[in-house]
């Protein structure tokens, strides 16, 4: 069985491939940071040679308008199922350096964890099928599968350059479906699988009352306050049992199934210690649900800014003028970003106080909620690799932030996104002291080794059902 | 006659009087800005050499912790009434320069306006004593009464250290009442009296929901919005009708006199070109009172800034744990800024929703309403000079806003300010072209002389029921 000798190989190199990944790690790939422009070359070129060394074809480097990608295929069995593998080489700035225990590029391993930016956000994760394909090809010169890697370097500022790339390289990225080694394990006390995330749409409200600030007293009692006008407007956005109040927003909102309600109840989930964590008193939210069903299953609508007037120190007896909102909702199946903002602008518009005149700014970009499908085989066999592997049936969860890239992949490519990544939530993605469990790392090694060999098993008209046109 | 007397002389000396006029304005005793500090004092030295000139006794500069003020008094008649008069030598800076017809501190002379920065606010309005006690001390070597002059040089930049001076002065400036060169005439076709004006009390109201901002995705939906929190709560302030709905905020409020308000709605008001003035659409306010009533006899809450998230270009998906708001007030008689900000703490406390926790800050410092008592010889003489002046009885008005010396002169010193002023609410004090009418500064040199003429007529005691006791 070609998969237990990948994975004898795995466990004989073992400190040979965690010495890899630390000299990757090692190199400081802050996309964000101009003066690192030559740290993220370096990171291109390490990644060129493991994919080199290892045996993959055409390894190429897909140039952007910023940061390039790297590139890489194995396309060995004409007729077994391709997956296309993505995940990114840049990193998060490591400011504040002295929030750190020990500088955020020279990697350390405590207590089996390797502390370092980028280990877990992503290099670690994407490292594991790298050395997969490795271990595959060095012990039966093939894989069980067709793969291509797809690594950006784009990320963290928001891979505002990868559609374009995806786009102007369909035939090059044609796949059955994308296997992600990005995202995180929800925590790492339970096995599960993260199969749906929720969109996101975000638009700006000005509202206005007059041609200029005037003066309170000349002018106060008697004329509109864009402020009062813009507070009194936005309050009727949410009803008093925290429900979203605009008519027909929940229109389009997929009704939850009663047996995942069932299944959440379920989940451990300590709700004290959530609030608790960021010293909020209390869990606030659409009433009929749960604190975890209004984070997974129930869209939102968030004040993410909001000011007019006078911000400044001191006091300034003017009456505002103009007072702007951003606004923005986090979306489920099947929610659409522009029949969303349209309802919020027709709620504004018919809301808007006497004396006020409301102006609304859209980009035109939204995403929706991504569901992966229930039958997947990229779902199904990732749970039955987890059940393998824990010897438990892995939960199916969700996540309330927003993946822009599977909703992009299904787009241009027609494609679903499974994410199979072995970091987890805790790992201080963004922050300081950032680590990547080394158990999680011999988990992904083992389980993508699996995954492959049981997608090599399928026959190729599994993914059929799960097609779609791209746009 | 005296006052005949010095009438003839303001007459025969009527362009020289000008054109000294003309030589303080082109002074730019621009207070607000450092660069100018060398003429603050030429403005300081232009004054002292007038009085000096005039032949007024005390001549002295007074200094305080910022811009001094100017001093001096004649006080040749013991048991006479005795006034202070107020004025201010600085003026506001001029830019933007480019929207000036011709230079801020080139005096032209222009349909018979004198177009010039501090031509109006105040330089023109105080020059107007000045010269009536020239006439009087040139014609008759005596004023009708005793009169002290106070001209401070930091009105536009909030008269900082003017309660200090004076408390530091108060046998010297002690007085029967305070007559104002300062304020300005509600409009040029109606002779009026401006016997009240509001006061003010500005507060700044934070609402924390947690110890920092969080990701949208991760908590939106499950914890409380610091901006949603506070809308809907500044939302509460007033009911549907536009009335204050704190509990007890009308409780110390006067109610209108139904004669004042029977008077009110006789006098010409636009109400349409009120709006059109700055681009507003609809009047808004108190339920049951006319624009002018709400401007002139109702208190008033305003937002003067809100502000909470994100508020940089583009969108950020954060959920603020902050939102803060700068209310301020403007009062009626009888008002007492603590009490009301007392009332406001306890109707913001009340009323946070869950989730909220809200702190006030307040410097400690209002000013409430101003109201001159209605049988005050200042008062009464003004009425009469301007009936006989205009050839009908002036109307009484009220101002929206705030005059924190009048305040300050009854706390510090127990006297009444009758302000007195031949500017016009029209001239453009603070913007480009401000210009001040000649016929107003005619007008204003023969109303001073009457009105000195006929307070040196009244008995010693006529002051007597309206003195208290300062602080």
């Amino acid at each position: 069985m070609s998969a237990a000798s990948a994975l004898d190989y795995l466990a004989s190199h073992r400190a040979r491939i965690v010495d890899e990944l630390i000299d990757y790690v090692r190199v400081p790939s802050i996309s964000a940071d101009p003066a690192h422009r030559a740290d993220m070359g370096r990171a291109v070129e390490f990644l060129v040679a493991q994919l080199r060394r290892i045996g993959l074809e055409h390894v190429e480097v897909l140039p952007t308008a910023g940061h390039p990608a790297v590139y890489a295929d194995w396309l060995g069995i004409p007729g077994a199922p391709t997956i296309l593998v993505y995940g990114h080489y840049d990193v998060q700035p490591a400011a504040p350096l002295d929030a750190w225990s020990s500088p955020p590029f020279d990697p350390v391993i405590r207590d089996g964890k390797l502390v370092a930016r980028g280990g877990s956000d992503n290099k670690g994760p994407h490292f594991i099928p790298l050395k997969v394909a490795e271990a595959y090809l060095a012990t039966t010169r093939k894989l069980p599968i067709n793969v291509k890697f797809l690594i950006e370097g784009e990320e963290e500022i928001g891979s505002r350059n990868l559609e374009p790339l995806v786009s102007a390289n369909r035939e090059k990225l044609a796949a059955d479906f994308v296997l992600a080694a990005d995202g995180a394990r929800w925590r790492i006390d339970l096995p599960a699988v993260n199969f749906a995330s929720r969109g996101i749409v975000a638009l700006e409200a000005t509202l206005t009352t007059a041609d200029r600030d005037v003066h309170s007293g000349r002018y106060g009692g008697t004329i509109a306050n864009a402020l009062h006008l813009l507070a009194r407007l936005v309050a009727t956005l949410h009803d008093a049992g925290g429900r979203i109040a605009i008519a027909g927003f929940y229109d389009d909102v997929r009704a939850p199934d009663p047996a995942e309600r069932a299944a959440m109840a379920e989940l451990p989930f300590d709700e004290a210690a959530y609030l608790a964590g960021i010293g909020a008193t209390t869990a606030v939210g659409e009433a009929g649900y749960s604190t975890l069903e209004r984070q997974w299953l129930r869209p939102t609508l968030d004040l993410n800014g909001m000011w007019g007037g006078y911000t400044g120190p001191g006091s300034k007896t003017a009456i505002p003028a103009q007072a702007h909102a951003k606004i923005s909702c986090r979306l489920v199946a099947d929610q659409k970003p522009a029949r969303v903002v349209e309802l919020i602008r027709q709620h504004l518009e018919l809301h808007c106080p006497a004396g006020g005149r409301i102006e609304l700014r859209w980009g035109g970009h939204g995403t929706p909620a991504y569901v992966m499908p229930s039958g997947h085989p990229g779902l199904t066999v990732a749970e039955r690799v987890l059940h393998e592997l824990y010897g438990r049936a892995p939960k199916r969860v969700r996540i309330g932030t927003t993946l822009p890239v599977s909703d992009m992949f299904k787009r241009v490519l027609g494609l679903d996104t499974m994410l199979f990544s072995f970091s987890t939530a805790d790992e201080g993605f963004h922050g300081p002291d950032e680590f990547f469990r080394l158990q999680s790392f011999e988990d992904g090694l083992r389980a993508w080794t699996r995954y492959w060999e049981i997608l090599g098993g399928l026959s190729p008209g599994s993914f059929d059902r799960f097609r779609c046109h791209a746009a």
